[in-house]
């Protein structure tokens, strides 16, 4: 029943599906319940509501969909958009390059705004687009809150301050797919009309459970929105809250119980000190890359993501051989460069329910792999440039002092 | 953790989520994995290959779509019709139902062909209808083949039949949720185009995959299909089969697992095996209902259903409270009566991983809440009459003979 | 990974291993941990605590020691006698006789009392003894509760008033294995020096846990008893609880957690109701049996075990085949005939974590299996019989009102 | 149902209880059996037949007892001396004492040979007693295989050819626990007489089985000897070897299956790989030490442990400190020093299902732990060193290639 098996754990540095932790995996050890008894709308009730402390929302409403973040995707635009809306998107990588394709397919008439792999959104060319569109014929802006493709993390307040800027009436759709959970995140402080996650990022759960969450602006424009949509139809879930038994359909029992025990352990470290976690942990990561001597994908500083380091071989390498190799020597699991960056950049994912030291084991791995594939490498310069940051700034673990 | 504790199991006959068997519990009890690895592409072959055989189908191109039966159904529609394309669809119970209202939401004309609940589909009026359209403006038959709500099976082979008689070309699309791997199902030679089914039926999973197959006419159907589709959309499934690692976004690796431990297992029994122990439960169920001196909701025997049992309670009882009751007294998860059958009827699910001295103490139960609720009933009466065809029709355990 | 697959689940009904809660699983589904780290002594403070609840003791002193029922008896007995002293232990079925059978092996001089298999513990001779012991040579009164394989209860109240009465110093060991949790016992009330259980009974854990509870006086003994013993000596435990990190040596992670996880299932339905509820479900068992036209093992309602029901068969049948048939062909797990009563009786052990439905699943089960081997039953009657007390007796769950 | 939750995973690395892998963890992730089913013998031949090759013995009888290390000892000394037989006896650690006092305790003479905690078994002073005992007074020669307190490894085969040298008759007992499965270890081909070892030791798993192996010289002694015993009597194990049913009381049902898993994964590995990465990781280790100025606590080469490395602070420094503080600030769990070396060595246990990445993840954790007390560390020097050594060494996962 396993594929492959090596000795020891398997240590998982994608950007997701991220590590789930032993209390979330023994949550989620059950069998099946009727969702119709008072017992599944009762856990539902606790998630809604606290759900949204991740969003930082007290106005938003929240769905929890199974799907994954390509139909969270799907329903945060075919809710509130319709066929012919003008929309514009950022392409900086490929997970917004591929939300674009789907805005397309969906029959929108998307404004592209087109950046090199390793920058953040053109903020500039948004504020002009805005600036010449008194017509408001622009029904949406659509952002990557944090391209996981080139660990780009995009200015969401100055998105904000832009639209503010122009009054323009636009939605603020963002995918948040790599980034809720980790990264400073405020629905309503940023105005953002609807956002969005998966299961399997930073809440460290199976893939399953797309999260979207609505402002009441969204809300109100889900109510003319033309799109056909029946599964990702937040009417339908509206409906049934209404009703107080919640699902229009029948959800997975085992990823709400998954939720409720992810949003305890979130809420136990605290959610802000989770975010200082992955910043941490992220700091430590691209020490560790200067000191390899590697340039990270991300080209500037204020572009840094907490959740992912996307790392630019040299050109006389192929960073899918450093993956490849990762996990048949090491049970390591590195991301690979996709698409316009592929064999160029492998990706380490450090988001979700992780600690100090098993980053650092991944950074050894790391070393040793470069070596494997011929890169002059000095081994323990990474971790040591990693540890000295942790070993400054790992505050006690709170429950243990 | 829990919710509403009590001692002991809890009874799950609802017609679904139906029981998890421990070894698929077992199977999915586990951290993520990189998807991208080597190992998700080896499990995912396999499975692609093995549920074929589920639909008996050795033609069809499966997909395995992180969704819900209610996505499985617009992942069916929305890749073989175009919005204005005429249907024919059947109304007969709460889920044909609302899969004919997904229909029109998804701006299909769809021909309703309306019966009594509790009876099947009316396939004089298909024939009718079909025979009328000599322009072949018809382009879907649509059918649910186990009405869910009211126990009611439907005979594809005789759809199949009239299709043929009238030589017409429209598309056969089945839902088999509460069927498929249950029911005798023969997608290849009922010349069915599009079959589907969700995992938490008879496949005895967690919610959250929908199985959907797709005949090579259907495929071709899939290539003009106008309808907006990019989540739901099989031709991304299809692009990443040819690039031999399958998934177009993250699949649930946890299901992945678990359906490689149900397939094991149904392999295990014998699918054939299977579906005559559903038979056997669900003839017992009858005779227990008999013995109750109840009503059957399916009017016919040729419309019985092996999955699913929908009870009509005496008019001045309230069916509710049946379900009320069996829970809070006895932890029993009856189904309720939905819609229009809503306080009439109450169902019991005898579908999935079931044996025969699960489903007896089902029967206790209901026999002692039908007491509990004032209906005279011989306690034990049901019971009996379900054990004397078990005694004589339940084959040894094939592993201990 | 499993032998002999069936469908469904198993239905077990022997008296020991019982049935796990889900609840109790979950928790034992982690990885091992350090266990002197202070977090296994905090768990470990939480259940010596705890643990003396289900004795009824607040000055007894409890150890939970890594071994099976065996072994704790064996910790009983080396811990507070000397080889050659005198004991008086009562012959009424398998598990006495192999408790009279280690007291012999371990150089005691037991004075065995024997009863007819199927009676209780003849307590009139236990007073002779004692009035003629007025040298009080006599070190100890072993007392098996429940004995198992008849099911049969002993009168511990009465057996203290025989002692108090002739104001005999003899220490007071009581095996609880199939009782503690289950049946009415009171450690401090009844004046008992040793109680013991294992965890696979009535606490519904995995085997593996001897749990044994000393009175001031045993404690005391333990001082000046000479019976050699290390690993299951007393004195390592307390030394280490005095040091507060509790373990002499490694204990079983797993089973601390599940032990906190089935006591929290215990108190949330309280003592007092789990005793009441094993009382209804075996007079529900009872009232079947009579309903069978078959005979209790136990002769007399006074000695009648809550626990376990011994089943004599016709003496033309063969207890044995029941048994194996129940297991072949209906997934039922019964109790054997042990030894004197070896194909003359079966077992069914309604203990631990269980309901209503599921026992009653098991008598239709055994209904099945007595028409199968041949005995004229109506099947019915006993799930009838036991449903009507049911019925009438089994109060909502608490949690639901 | 956590005590001291801290984010991220705990790094394990006492030298047991060990990390189970996550494919033993689910084989335990069960419900209770009937040990009286077929199911249960039928599990239990495999496992004794496969059992005996992690002894490398063919000719061996295996007892898996329901108990701990302590009992396992128990076992093996009791079933083969009576009371005042003369044991010699090595003292060179914390283990090795207590067997040494459990020996005392028992009633034997013990011979007690010590040496400098950090020195191996003095083998010179072995063979002048054994040569000196031309009347054969000593019955058994009871050695630590692997001192776990302070990483010693003792020469098993040297102890085997002194005996042989001087045709001494005495019993060879070998205490394994942190040795079988890890370290070279050949039963048979040495001629011990019994070998025991514990379920949480290189087995990685859960506590709770004492493996005792029993070579037929051991066999014929347990016919003679007097020491009292029932729970550890080897002769009611093997009376129901002879019945096929193997179990005279109840076994873990969770243990026997995970023991399955565990030893699937060994043979899957293959022993001898599992020996060599043993000594891989152990020579990084070793190699660490060596880069941050620190002594191994092992006072010569020869005796290097494979299993578990003993590091001595500088004199000013406390090692309890560094284990509460890698517990308390990065969630790694290391070992005390014990007794003799409490603060002054702390160990790390690199034994059972472990692999590169792990333990670099750990050495990067003690060198922050050391820098955070006060030692003047180069961080990332001993990560590095131990780095050069796997990346030299580490073979290609043998299933990935």
């Amino acid at each position: 029943m396993d594929y492959f098996y090596g000795p020891g754990r398997n240590h998982l540095f994608v950007p997701g599906p991220v590590n789930i932790p032993d209390q979330v995996i023994r949550a989620m050890n059950r069998n099946n319940e009727d969702y119709r008894s008072p017992a599944i709308p009762a856990l539902t009730k606790t998630l809604l509501e606290d759900v949204k402390k991740i969003f930082k929302t007290t106005t938003g409403t929240p769905f929890l969909i199974p799907t994954t973040g390509t139909g969270a995707w799907e329903s945060a635009l075919t809710n509130t958009l319709s066929p012919g809306d003008r929309t514009i998107s950022f392409l900086i990588g490929q997970f917004s390059l591929l939300w674009i394709d789907q805005q397309q397919r969906l029959g929108f008439n998307v404004d592209i705004v087109e950046s090199e792999w390793g920058q953040g959104a053109n903020l500039d060319i948004l504020a002009s687009k805005l600036a010449a569109d008194t017509a408001h014929t622009i029904k949406a802006v659509c952002i990557v809150h944090n391209e996981t493709a080139t660990g780009v993390t995009n200015n969401l307040a100055k998105v904000r301050k832009i639209l503010d800027d122009y009054r323009h009436p636009a939605l603020f759709l963002v995918d948040g797919v790599s980034s809720i959970c980790a990264l400073d995140f405020r629905m309503d402080e940023w105005g953002i009309d609807v956002a969005l996650t998966g299961s399997q990022k930073a809440l460290s759960l199976p893939t399953g459970m797309g999260i979207v969450c609505a402002s009441p602006k969204a809300l109100e424009a889900s109510k003319t929105a033309k799109s056909f949509r029946v599964f990702f139809d937040w009417n339908d879930y509206l409906k049934f809250y209404k009703l107080g038994n919640y699902w229009p359909y029948t959800p997975s029992i085992h990823l709400l119980y998954g939720l409720r025990a992810a949003l305890d352990l979130i809420f136990e470290e605290g959610l802000d000190n989770v975010i200082a976690r992955h910043n941490r942990l992220a700091t430590g990561t691209r020490l560790a890359v200067e000191a390899w001597g590697l340039k990270n994908c991300t080209q500037k500083e204020e572009w840094f993501s907490d959740t992912v380091t996307a790392i630019v071989v040299p050109p006389y390498m192929d960073s899918s051989e450093i993956v490849r190799r990762g996990w048949k020597r090491y049970n390591l699991s590195l991301g690979l460069g996709l698409n316009k960056v592929a064999g160029k950049v492998f990706r380490i994912g450090h988001l979700g329910n992780l600690n100090e030291l098993q980053l650092l084991g991944c950074l050894a791995g790391v070393e040793m792999v470069l070596k494997d594939v011929g890169y002059p490498i000095k081994l323990g310069s990474g971790v040591g440039a990693a540890s000295a940051y942790f070993q400054n700034n790992t505050p006690l673990i709170a429950s243990r002092i």
